[in-house]
C-alpha cells in the first residue's frame, strides 16, 4: 500500500460522512473551502452551520508536507542536519448539535510518514454529552470495543484508557465527556504500540474506526434530535461548551500544535462551538441530571 | 517598607476600585468569596454580574505562599536542594461590559518576594475595545504615559512595547486590543529592568499605576454606557470576546501558570466573558467600523 491509498481513503471517508450527516440533519448543507499549506499540501475544510440537528460542525480533510518540527526532531533523536520531511494527513470531525440532548462528537483519523520510511497511524473518537445517558455511553463504547477487538485484544482496554487520560480537563479535574478511544504512534511490526500488526493491518484498523463514525453518530442524532428541552437545559449546554473550549485551547495537543506551527487557523478552530458561556462558580442542583453528569465525568468508568 | 505594606495597599486598592465600579455602574454589586490556597495564603475574589454597565467583571486580590515552581527555579539557577519559598500578591481585574461600545479593560499589579530577600514588582493595564475609538485609545495611552513619565522616562516606551508584544494573539496575528503597558521583574536598584529605582520608588510607581485605573475606566464607562447599539454590534462583541478567550487560554502566561499550578480555577477563569461566539471565517464588510477595528489591532501604533 502507498501513501496515496491512505489519502484516497481519507477523502472518500470525508465525502461519505458529510453525506450521512446531511441526510440525518435534513436541512444543513456543507460548504467547502479548499486551501494550501505554506510548506506543501493543503486541505478540504467542510463546514455545516445552522442545520436542523447540527448547529455547527466541521469535517476536515488535510494532507500537508513540511520539515519536521524541532520538538519532534528531538523526540526522534534526529541530528540537526538530517533533512527529514513529513507528510501528515487526516480527517478531523467535531459536531456541535442544536439540541442539548444530542451529544457533541469528535473523531480524528490520521497517518504520518517521514521520508526515511518511518510511518505511523493515530486517531481517536470521543463523545461529549451535555447530559450523560448511560445507555448511550454503553452503546458508544460497545461499538468501539467491537471495532478494536476485531484487530487486537489489547486495543480497546489500552486505547480506552488513553482516551480517558487524553480527553481530560486537568484544571477542572474532569473528563471532557464519556471518553472513547485514543491511539497514536501505531507503527507497523515490532515497533511502538502497533502490537506486531503490519502496515496493512493497521490501516485496516484505522479504516474500521473511520467507518464506525456514521452508524454511531447518526443513530445518536436520530435518537435525540426530537427530544424536548428547556431554556435552562440550553444554558447548561452553553456552559458545557465552555468546558469544551477550555479543553481544546488549553490541553489539546493537536490544537496547540496547529496554532504554534502556523496551521490554517479557521480549520483548526472549527472545533470551537458557535456559542459558549462561562458562569462564576456554577454548581448544579443536588440530585439534578446536571449534577449526575458532572459526577460521571471521571476517568476509569467501565461503560461496557 | 515591608511585605505587609504592599499587601495593605493592594487590599485598599481592591476596595476602592470595587466601590468606584459600583458607583459608575449604578446597579451591579460585587459579591465576595474568601478562599485559602493549598500551599499558604489565599484571596478575596470579588465578582460583579448583570450590572447596568458591567455584564461580568472580577476584581481579585490574592496573596499566596508556596515553594518556587520548578520552571522558575531553573530560570533563577537555583539548586534542587535550595529551600526557596515565595510570596506572590496582586490585584487582577477584568471587566466585560454589556454595551459593545464600552471597552473591555484588564489590569494587574503584583509583587513577588522570595525568602532569600529577592523581590520584584510587575503589572500591566490594557484596553480591548470591541470598536476602536482613536480618541479613547489616545486618552488611555496619554494617561499611562503620564503615569510612567513621573517615574522614569524609559518606562512608557519600554512598557508600551512590552504590552504590544505580550497582549498579542500570535495565531491570529492581531493584538488583543489597543495595548497599554506591561512590566515585570522590576527589581530594586541595579538589577533587572528597575532602572536603578529603589524598592520604595518602584512601589510608588506600582501605586500610581493602580490609582490610574479608576479615573481611566470610569470615564470610559461614563462616556459610552448610553451609546446605542444594534443586534449586529452585539454579535460583533461576542466574536471579539471569542478572541479574548483565545488569548487568555492559549497565550496568557498568568492564566497558564495558574492552571498548571493548581490555582483557584474560578478566580483565574473569571477573566473569561459571560458569553462568547465563534463564526467560521468571519470577514467584516469593507469600510465598516469592524474592519477598521481589525486593521488597528497591530503592534507599534503610537497612539499618543
Amino acid at each position: 500500500m502507498k501513501e496515496t491509498d491512505v489519502e484516497d481513503y481519507l477523502k472518500t471517508l470525508q465525502d461519505k460522512i458529510c453525506l450521512a450527516i446531511e441526510q440525518e440533519d435534513g436541512l444543513g448543507k456543507f460548504q467547502e473551502d479548499i486551501w494550501e499549506h505554506h510548506s506543501g499540501g493543503g486541505g478540504r475544510t467542510r463546514l455545516i452551520q445552522n442545520g436542523a440537528v447540527i448547529e455547527k460542525g466541521g469535517v476536515n480533510f488535510s494532507s500537508v508536507q513540511g520539515e519536521v518540527h524541532p520538538r519532534l526532531r528531538k523526540q526522534m533523536n534526529l541530528g540537526e542536519n538530517d533533512d527529514v520531511r513529513f507528510t501528515a494527513m487526516g480527517v478531523s470531525i467535531v459536531m456541535h448539535p442544536v439540541n442539548p440532548h444530542v451529544p457533541i462528537i469528535h473523531m480524528n483519523v490520521r497517518y504520518f510518514e517521514l521520508n526515511d520510511g518511518t510511518c505511523w497511524f493515530g486517531g481517536g473518537i470521543d463523545l461529549t454529552p451535555h447530559y450523560i445517558v448511560e445507555e448511550d455511553a454503553r452503546f458508544f463504547h460497545s461499538r468501539l470495543k467491537s471495532v478494536c477487538n476485531d484487530h487486537h485484544p489489547d486495543f480497546y482496554p489500552e486505547f480506552k484508557k488513553w482516551a480517558d487520560d487524553y480527553f481530560f480537563i486537568a484544571h477542572r479535574n474532569e473528563t471532557r465527556g464519556v471518553g472513547g478511544i485514543f491511539f497514536d504512534y501505531l507503527k507497523p511490526s515490532t515497533e511502538g504500540s502497533g502490537k506486531n500488526l503490519t502496515k496493512e493491518e493497521l490501516f485496516a484498523f484505522l479504516r474500521q474506526v473511520g467507518e464506525s463514525f456514521i452508524p454511531i453518530y447518526t443513530s445518536l442524532m436520530n435518537k435525540h434530535k426530537e427530544d424536548s428541552y428547556s431554556e435552562d437545559e440550553k444554558q447548561w449546554q452553553f456552559l458545557r461548551r465552555g468546558r469544551y473550549v477550555e479543553f481544546n485551547l488549553v490541553w489539546d495537543r493537536g490544537t496547540k500544535f496547529g496554532l504554534e506551527t502556523n496551521g490554517r487557523i479557521e480549520s483548526i478552530l472549527m472545533s470551537l462551538p458557535p456559542r459558549a458561556q462561562w458562569e462564576y462558580s456554577h454548581v448544579p442542583e443536588e440530585g439534578s441530571w446536571e449534577a449526575k453528569t458532572l459526577s460521571l465525568l471521571k476517568k476509569g468508568i467501565d461503560w461496557v
